[in-house]
């Protein structure tokens, strides 16, 4: 099938997923998890080619970790569907209706997007995640997911389209493009006669390159180089804990936090007490010339480290002189994610609230909260870094547009 | 200045910008309407060398109409700028807050989106409007006008950063690119550094040639082929008005009627008294067959017709069996722009309005109500045609975006 022929296709199921009402869709969620789990045997035999192929090429082991289904994951990616079917349908509230002095009644209604596009790379429960948000939300997707898992996706795509078969909705709700290509990924990036929108998930390469390269508008999720300011009127012993936990409790994830600004006169006392917790994950530190004058075994950082993710056991430290300077030093390296002040001084709380550019902005807690789920969602698409039409965690409501209907008796314009 | 300055001069004045007091805002857009009134001399001369080179590049009566300045345009500018101070500031409110079981205090704010770019065509008078809006929502604006209007351009941006001096703020606030060049404007497309979001205004080229060279977010505002669709029970003599209300209002409008969808069981009866009506504005009609049998002096529409935003005294008429074949034509040859059915069938309204994609969807009135004034936003920076970020109208609103911000007292993440 040319990807013209899937956009059209695509086009066509979006009036009827348009109306679709919600105890049809989440039925449809529930038949897919349920066949996704009857038909496991079917999906890690694919999977198990996508294995093969992934380690004749010499594929790192944590890659391959990533790629593989197990019966326990399969189990998994059927739960998220079905936890999807519980959430409140977004599609149809009025957001605010009025009355103009001329009698039209003005509402703002919440509709889908129309058809969503989503690229994605080796994780395989993608497919069923992206198509689980997208369909709740009343969109056509088109997916196109990496080479490396293509054997996979194309096994669970199937399973998606007979459930959606079986309950008498059109299969082209789901749309996988297998031509896994490069040149076909930039193509579908120029889609926009059929698609609305296109949502990258992946890591900061593919990222940029649909930034660089879609025509269609794009929805970026970011990296983030997420900072804790610790305050000079901060409790000590709750800084300790939230810095622990913001740097260890995963380290692999964008909302943990890899670097450090400290108040100098509290540099003394606190870095002690830090660097005799971070011991325990052996985190490495990198500090400015204050940090390592008190503390000779802490690596001089360099300008590098200021604006790095490391995504690893390492952390940097910075000194300021002024709540002033933490906030410049930080909308100055920060990614536009999640920042945190620790401090006892209601001033600077509010300051650092209302001052600092980023998607989320925390007083006295671990910027690991960041995150559909813990902020109340039900559901998560991913965490935008830019400011338009969705920033931060993105739940089903990111997948939505409004339109305005009006309610008129004969009126015209003056 | 190169790109590359104008960029860094806008992201320093943003955190300023960011934390503006409303009053103070108000302040500066109430100083900068007295002077552009005061300084009215000095913009008109600088408008009359716009005049010139363009008399002597042969433009057309009408595009030099719209680049003209006059003492009551200068006015109008004026009068925007305070009509924009009136209006309430968006900026700071809280758009929700929730506790949630750890304790964490969620609330999401509404805060500006930060650079604003605005790439325009002749009409002067969009400087001072697109700083007004842009300002008023503490966004710091880069405007890049067209080649024709220049030296008003220039003349205007003087005096609004001349206003912002007087009043103590950064005049980076508003900055204009003066080369107008096209390599420039293709660098500014790719500022994504510094820009967070762009903004075309002007011809469906114009729109078209941001939508595909930008790397940076875009709002596509956008052209309108909209449709007033006579319902089988409509009220005719209440059709008749809406439709030559919306057709002749103002005919070079984006949401002008271009097209009607006429269900064949009135066409009979309908058509005479349409004919009549139009004929008071010469309305050029051009039907399909049912409409040209009916009546002889109807041009016959081709394919092209129903896709034609004419922005002229023609109408389309196409007849159709059922509501189900009005929607679907609708919807194939919409521009998502503005559509109108005209009915006294309950049921067929609410299909309407539910199957109808398009920004603004009416019952029973007038396709020209599509506008911010209209809907009572205060202010107007475009109609957006697309599904992301901002649909439909947008005001003030439309040039913010949210953060979230977390109260806590100490939690970490389990």
């Amino acid at each position: 099938m040319t990807l013209q022929e899937i956009g059209k296709n695509a086009k066509a199921a979006e009036p009827s997923l348009r109306i679709l009402n919600t105890s049809l869709k989440d039925r449809v969620l529930q038949i897919a998890a349920e066949n996704l789990v009857k038909r496991r045997e079917e999906l890690l035999k694919a999977n198990e080619e996508d294995l093969k192929r992934a380690r004749a090429n010499g594929m790192a082991p944590g890659m391959i970790d990533r790629l593989a289904l197990s019966e326990e994951r399969i189990e998994g990616m059927a739960e998220g569907l079905k936890q999807i079917a519980s959430l409140q349908d977004p599609i149809g509230e009025v957001l605010s209706m009025k009355q103009r002095p001329n009698g039209l009644l003005i509402g703002k209604k919440r509709v889908p997007l129309g058809v969503v596009g989503i690229i994605y790379e080796s994780r395989p429960n993608v497919t069923a995640d992206a198509f689980g948000l997208c369909f709740k939300t009343g969109n056509a997707v088109i997916l196109k997911g990496g080479s490396d898992a293509i054997s996979s996706n194309i096994a669970i795509a199937k399973i998606l389209r007979a459930s959606l078969k079986e309950a008498g909705v059109t299969e082209d709700a789901i749309q996988l493009i297998e031509d896994t290509s490069r040149e076909t990924a930039a193509a579908f990036m120029k889609l926009n006669e059929y698609v609305d929108v296109l949502i990258p998930r992946g890591g900061a390469g593919l990222i940029k390159a649909v930034v660089n390269n879609s025509t269609i508008p794009v929805i970026e999720t970011g990296t983030g180089n997420c900072h804790i300011y610790v305050d000079e009127t901060a409790d000590l012993t709750m800084a300790v804990n939230i810095i622990f936990n913001a740097k260890t409790q995963r380290i692999s994830v964008c909302n943990a936090c890899e670097s450090l600004v400290v108040h100098e006169k509290i540099l003394d006392e606190l870095l002690p007490l830090l660097k005799k917790k971070l011991q325990e994950k052996q985190v490495e530190l990198r500090g400015d010339e204050a940090v390592c004058k008190i503390s000779s075994d802490v690596i001089p950082a360099t300008e590098e480290d200021w604006g790095k993710e490391y995504l690893d056991y390492i952390l940097s430290i910075r000194t300021v002189s002024s709540l002033d300077e933490a906030i410049e030093h930080i909308n100055r390296y920060n990614t536009g994610h999640s920042e945190a002040i620790i401090t006892e001084n209601y001033d600077h709380a509010q300051r650092f609230l209302n001052e600092i550019d980023a998607a989320a902005v925390y007083v006295n807690a671990s910027t690991r909260f960041t995150d559909g789920f813990e902020f109340g969602f039900g559901a998560e698409i991913g965490i935008s870094t830019q400011k338009l039409h969705a920033r931060g965690p993105m739940g089903l409501e990111a997948l939505t547009s409004t339109k305005y209907i009006i309610y008129g008796n004969g009126q015209v314009r003056p």
